[in-house]
């Protein structure tokens, strides 16, 4: 039943920064090249539900809409909205919500962040893999990836690519010392 | 004259910590290998200085003394203390003791840490190339690589490593825009 996966799919400087100071992104920039990205479509492909944070939302949609034709939208908030269409604004329990999308999918979940919802879904323990694609920069300071206090999660690589940008994408899956992989 | 770089050669977990609260390494034993050392014996042998921070040094001195025979050492303090053999205790400018060092010196300089001369070297953009092993874990706490308020460095990716034990070994160079590479 349960062979669906919660997949974070997201891009960090190497100092670990998934945005600079003002929700600024300019130095995914460096790493843009027309016909490469990075796996993304093909992923999208697997998935049949998003979740994002809903300020990662409110972000994407000053700037337009969501690209994701199709999919069913999950945007997790501490605040009621009302649904939009596909989009459904959650604020109840997240174990609970991932459990039901499990039964209920017939594809993967993806997960694009914010660095809060991230936390959040590895506070619960609930990403089952992880596709950090690290950008070939130091940008200084901005909103990290990740937050402290976390509990310890050991990971297992599944594979590593190298893109001419410079760009490395590491994906690994969650390990579970106590159980076969 | 300025061939001479100085390297910095550390690992972190994914989430960009180098120790555990409490100075707790144990994370690295996972990867821990006979055999098979991550390149660092080479290094090593590319190299005729080493720089550390004090409070690295002082830890390394409680579990035993420190492993490079026949290496200039260079501990970074704010608190003079006398030398001791090779090992000099340096609180005076890092810009002139590397620019000194790199006039000196036959070989690279390698520094190993820890986080807070790491990052001094980085503000003042002493150091010409990370390489930067990846642990497969997410540790949740402790001492992270790099910490806030950096100035923005661009980086060259020149070479990625993937081992058995899901180690990734990143190595990079500092990238001047204004400058042929």
């Amino acid at each position: 039943m349960n062979d669906k996966k919660v997949i974070l799919y997201i891009a960090m400087s190497l100092d670990g920064y998934i945005a600079k100071p003002n929700d600024d992104l300019s130095f995914l920039s460096i790493v843009e090249k027309v016909g490469e990205d990075y796996g993304y479509s093909e992923l999208l492909s697997q998935v049949d539900t998003i979740i994002l944070g809903r300020k990662t939302y409110d972000w994407v949609m000053q700037l337009g809409e969501l690209p994701y034709k199709d999919k069913n939208v999950y945007i997790i908030t501490r605040t009621f909205r009302p649904n939009k269409g596909k989009i459904v604004f959650y604020s109840g329990n997240l174990t609970e919500l991932i459990h039901n999308l499990k039964i209920q999918n017939e594809k993967n979940i993806l997960c694009e962040g914010g660095a809060e919802i991230v936390n959040e879904l590895l506070r619960k323990d609930l990403i089952d893999e992880l596709i950090i694609s690290i950008i070939p920069i130091l940008v200084g300071k901005g909103i990290r990836l990740f937050d402290e206090n976390r509990p310890e999660q050991l990971l297992k690589l599944i594979s590593v690519k190298t893109f001419e940008s410079g760009l490395i994408q590491l994906h690994y899956k969650r390990f579970n010392q106590d159980k076969l992989q």
